[in-house]
């Protein structure tokens, strides 16, 4: 069976005040179209994966909140955290709980607030990894062909001469890079073999285990050693107490980078990680001055290059402003220079 | 007995969304101060004219905000104009009610969304003008000595050789002068007989009911003809009847143009007519910045010359913005150059 793991532990800091630790960015209708990020995360795979199979990794601050978005899924699928430990505790935990329900899953692991424009495509690639991950022991990433010099992803280094028997679109993985400078950026960016790391993993079951078991021994041990809680009401109890004693890291750094057997899919399907205010602007419908508006009632003159986020009833004016953000969400206003949004940790502090 | 009327039918267009036609500036705590524009017109009165005395002149839409705000004076004081008629069908509104009540009443006639900073010296000098109207016939101007060359503002040329017998402070008046052009502004501001035409007036009851029968017969005549109805039961219904049939026009030009016994008093006491987004800004208190900002919870980074006009509680950032009006309220969000802010009634159309 298809499962599909969404990690939705982020606070999404630099969407503030759109995006609040009460609230965080995945939870939130960011492109003003009626559905949460994590609600079109979950969309995207319809047909793909079936709403018992969904499994969501988030905060214990979160857990109505996504219990009310997505009220298709099991209750008793959302996973909770007490603590941030990164994502290869994240996934750990997650594919311990699977194992012990379907020991024959195949898994795909997501984010759960980023963009995917080209849904048709996003979902003939996922269901062609999942099914090579289904036949074989390969960890299988997404990679996403660059359109641009972007200095703020990792990339996967990727060797095309090396197409996969059964699967002719997945390659071997030669390296991971991390965020380039402006310069390589440039460089990769020219090269078709350099991907964007788009944090979308797919593999089976005992793939999975058998590389955190290899991989990252220290975190598989603490949910290997908790089967027999894993599933019962004592879960929570026993998660709060083991999880915190998990190391900290990211699942491209435990397993990622050391594991042979890691390929990547190239493809193309209108994907980002709308992870600035900048790259929403750029990744959502603009009127003819460049502004990328969210809300139903705002009216600009002379204004271009903005981006302005309101709740839908807001009634806005915004006359003569170049390249700023305009949000505002509950009690809180934010007007800024698109240029200095890697200060708003900043202007958000209390 | 002195009497003060107010005159507070003003829509405030100028300055929304802080004003909006369901309550507008004068019913607004522009300053943030905790008290609304025309409270502190009445409060700056305090000791000068009982609460008993006070009238207010305003349309019917607003009366329960007056009676509201305004909850010392008589409810029977407040007097609702059921259509727009400038000021001079106001004034002899009000001044057919006082002289029934009061035949022996000084009235002070003044705006209700005016800013006066000191107040003991505004506090003299209407006493000093009321003391002179009860005892001659004069109709007094207040005239405000400039302080830069207005051209928001209509001016008093003053013979200022011509102080008068009783009160050495009081002058004859030679013309009033319509807003002038920059260029005659700055004339107008070398000398020191040009004088800001403040709204405010100053007389006994007996010389403006006269006055309003020598130069406006026609209003006059209506509420002379209703002297059975006024203060009864019967005078809203016949007001409504009545009072759109009166000559639309001020009483600037309706009486003080052409009467005779026209004076003015020269007055500093921190006036302004806070008449604009821009004027609020300067007679505000302001930060290292030049920024004048109402709110509470306002933070300001690489911004300057700009006003920020939020209620209390809500919490905004703005950074990077030079001579911006940002003004909030309730549902509604300006952001504009302070430069075009005689564009905001186009803004604010719906």
């Amino acid at each position: 069976m298809n499962h599909l793991v969404i990690m939705a532990g982020g606070i999404g800091s630099r969407f503030w005040p759109m995006s609040t630790p009460q609230c965080p960015k995945q939870f939130v209708d960011v492109l003003g179209c009626g559905r949460t990020f994590i609600q079109l995360t979950v969309d995207r795979f319809k047909g793909v994966v079936p709403a018992e199979n969904v499994w969501v990794v988030t905060s214990e601050a979160y857990r109505d909140i996504v219990a009310e978005q997505l009220p298709d899924m099991p209750k008793g699928n959302i996973l909770l955290e007490p603590c941030r430990r990164n994502t290869a505790p994240c996934i750990a935990y997650v594919s311990w709980r699977i194992k012990l329900k379907d020991p024959k899953a195949n898994i795909v692991v997501s984010p759960s607030d980023h963009l995917v424009l080209n849904v048709p495509e996003f979902q003939r690639v996922i269901s062609s990894a999942l099914q090579y991950a289904s036949e074989t022991d390969a960890i299988v990433t997404l990679g996403m062909k660059p359109t641009r010099p972007e200095t703020g992803y990792g990339y996967i280094q990727t060797d095309l001469s090396a197409a996969c028997e059964r699967n002719k679109e997945i390659f071997r993985v030669d390296a991971f890079k991390e965020k380039p400078d402006l310069k390589t950026a440039q460089e990769y960016v020219k090269k078709n073999n350099m991907l964007w790391n788009a944090g979308i993993f797919v593999w089976n079951i005992n793939t999975i285990i058998n590389a955190l078991r290899v991989y990252a021994p220290q975190i598989n041990g603490i949910f290997e050693g908790m089967q027999n809680v894993l599933g019962t009401k004592d879960e929570q109890a026993a998660i709060r107490e083991r999880f915190p004693q998990c190391e900290n890291i990211s699942i491209d750094y435990a397993i990622l980078e050391k594991a042979d057997e890691i390929y990547c899919f190239p493809a193309s399907f209108g994907w980002s990680d709308l992870g600035t205010w900048g790259s929403l602007r750029e990744n959502t419908v603009q009127d003819a001055g460049g502004n990328a508006v969210i809300g139903s009632n705002v009216k600009l003159y002379e204004t271009k290059n903005c981006v302005v986020h309101v709740a839908q009833e807001r009634r806005v004016v915004v006359q003569g402003l170049d390249g700023y953000i305009v949000a505002e969400k509950d009690n809180t206003l934010l007007i800024c220079k698109l240029s200095e949004e890697q200060r708003i940790k900043e202007f958000s502090a209390e």
